[in-house]
């Protein structure tokens, strides 16, 4: 039996993100709402234990992963919906709440952890090397994307949203047959793989997760194309040799702030004079550390930039930044495929791990695709080269991956 | 006659600049260069008098123009071919040089002046006040257009490529028929006239130049366009009303960095809940003030800022960077026929102004082609809508403007 004060309290939560439309549903079985009358919750968040509301009211971001992962905290209702109203909610309280409250909120976020060379390789290792047969239950089949795909159009597959994704990638770089690449980040060795079958590339992909690297150079000598592209296990900061261009697709976001200017370093050291470059990554429209769960329990030591951050890559070697797009809504389709296929293969990932390591997955997808649709979360592709060096196209038209619209106006 | 002095200095302030392929010929008639035996020099820079040489010493940005304008010095050969190979030159030794070259360069360059209320006026007045029937002689006839074009081919004629250029405007903002935009910056008008006349949208356009408003209302009259756009003559600070669309084209240079959290704001208060919005601006990839001949003489309080400076508009608002594209090939070609133009007119605007103003246009309008050629000058098209307001098509197929090549790859 719960008494008036825990309702009182859960009225308060509520309150403060914003009031949004869901029940919360003590241990007693009694719910609490918010909402003005005659509106009814789109989900119920049950509360299995009294501590689970004080942990709640402590640590709202971060408990509410933990509780859930331990089930402890239930939704009953649709996941991904009821994120996405919860962070509508928020969204709308930040907006409307004064200056000082926005600071005040801005001070108590803590900023994530460094990332020295070793401790590099642990972060990584904690969330790549869970497994290559894992990936492989919900990511694309061919090439093992595990960042944005590109959708030109509604009923592209997750499988066409990857090679359009890789296409569009060596298309804005106006990639040609025999340059030289090289790659920061390669995952399970997709886009290398990619430039070399049908570009005729030649790739050198730097990577610190052993599994990863195993797999893609397996891969690739099974495919044919081990003499065109090449896995090094190590971190871009050992990046050598001389190149046509640098790419780096999804490892800005395990990079670090305080590593820009170094990562900026190590391009100019590889690239050509008349060199280009692509960076892909997570990314902000506000300056603001990872959610506080997903950075303890699912990506130690990510940060996604905002684009003035990320300058502190390109303007100190003079990199002229000729393109950037924002893909966020492709991620939050993306996502939801994975979410889709991981659903579907639910039981084989709980024989591997256990019940906490389902939701905590289920919950960091789910909560991915409410921050991606809501646009806390941006996905930015950048595309540069080096001031003087006029060798990409005028114009967009390489870009297009499908056919053009009737004219405008 | 000329001593060994000053053979001397020329040789040492031809040094200074990198090298360039032009000889310095002196009021002697002596010439004097640094090139390797058996080169030849692109272009002769024949100096009138002894002080000119110690003039340009001194202060080369500033005093290569003051001596231009007043016939002091002149340039035997192509101008803009000149000005690139002393531009290429400079960038070539700046690369060359070490970081503490570089950090001195950086403090002895100067910050542009403060653009109060009053102070923007008297900027803007010296510059596009110099009569519409200069500019007119000059400029495409159509759209008036005193900015960037596009060129979608090769052969695109000028009148055709601000004529492109306006239409990839409507296309990158999804702009609909009815909807309400506000313009900070009119021009001669000719982006309202184009919105209200090929999308049936309703304009209200800011300018603080009397005499381009005056021509802006008559010619949106005569066409029949009045009841669609509305021209005011104020600041952008001063905007009111609520729009679904903002826009900027080439008003930002002007505005000042430390404006730019004003302009956010400014955009911020007019702009509805699922709002959009565009700047368009001359910018750099590395922090830098103007030319300080520019600076001085053309385009007082001017100031193109980086990406990562521009991002003081957008981020402290939460607005979502969209789209980003570089035109500035796109610029150079645009001032190439912008300077052809003026050369077929140029009696006519000694008529009206005299040899110096003339001698300083051709140099201004020379100039900036070749930093649009070599990069130091940018040309950001930015396209932004605010958190949550997911309005904009997820690619960019409606920007397209010419058909699609053939596939890569």
């Amino acid at each position: 039996m719960s008494g008036q004060l825990e309702k009182w309290l859960v009225r308060r939560l509520l309150d403060s993100v914003g009031g949004p439309p869901v029940a919360i549903e003590l241990w007693s079985g009694e719910r609490v709402h918010v909402l003005p009358q005659g509106s009814e919750p789109i989900a119920v968040v049950q509360l299995k234990d009294r501590r689970a509301l004080f942990e709640l009211m402590q640590k709202p971001e971060k408990s509410f992963g933990e509780l859930f992962t331990e089930g402890r905290l239930n939704v009953e209702g649709d996941l991904v919906a009821t994120l996405e109203a919860i962070d509508v909610a928020i969204q709308k309280a930040i907006r409307e709440s004064g200056p000082v409250a926005r600071l005040m909120r801005k001070a108590m976020e803590k900023r994530p952890r460094v990332n020295s060379l070793a401790g590099s390789q642990e972060n990584i290792h904690s969330h790549y090397d869970l497994g290559n047969e894992f990936y492989g239950l919900w990511l694309d089949r061919d090439y093992m994307q595990y960042t944005c795909g590109y959708y030109p159009h509604e009923s592209v597959t997750l499988e066409e949203a990857q090679i359009a994704k890789l296409e569009l990638v060596c298309r804005k770089l106006d990639l040609k047959p025999g340059e030289r690449v090289v790659e920061a980040g390669s995952g399970w060795g997709g886009l290398a793989r990619y430039m070399a079958r049908h570009y005729g590339a030649s790739v050198r992909s730097y990577n610190i997760s052993k599994e990863q690297v195993a797999y893609a150079r397996e891969r690739a000598e099974r495919e044919g194309l081990g003499n065109l592209v090449e896995y090094v296990e190590d971190d871009y900061r050992n990046i050598s040799g001389s190149y046509d261009i640098f790419v780096s697709v999804g490892m800005l976001e395990h990079v670090g702030l305080a590593n820009y200017p170094t990562l900026g370093s190590v391009i100019d050291r590889c690239l050509k004079d008349r060199g280009r470059g692509f960076v892909h990554s997570i990314g902000r429209n506000v300056s603001r550390p990872m959610n506080e769960w997903i950075e303890s329990y699912i990506f130690p030591g990510a940060y996604p930039p905002t684009l003035k951050e990320m300058m502190d890559i390109f303007e100190p070697f003079e990199f002229v930044i000729m393109d950037v797009e924002n893909l966020r809504s492709h991620y939050a389709r993306t996502l939801t495929h994975w979410l889709d296929r991981f659903e579907r293969n639910v039981d084989r990932v709980r024989e591997m791990f256990d019940d906490s390591f389902v939701q905590a997955w289920r919950l960091y997808l789910s909560g991915s695709i409410s921050a991606f649709t809501q646009g806390q979360l941006q996905l930015f592709q950048v595309l540069f080269q080096r001031q003087g060096a006029d060798i990409l196209p005028i114009t967009r038209d390489r870009m297009l991956m499908a056919p053009a619209p009737a004219a405008g106006g």
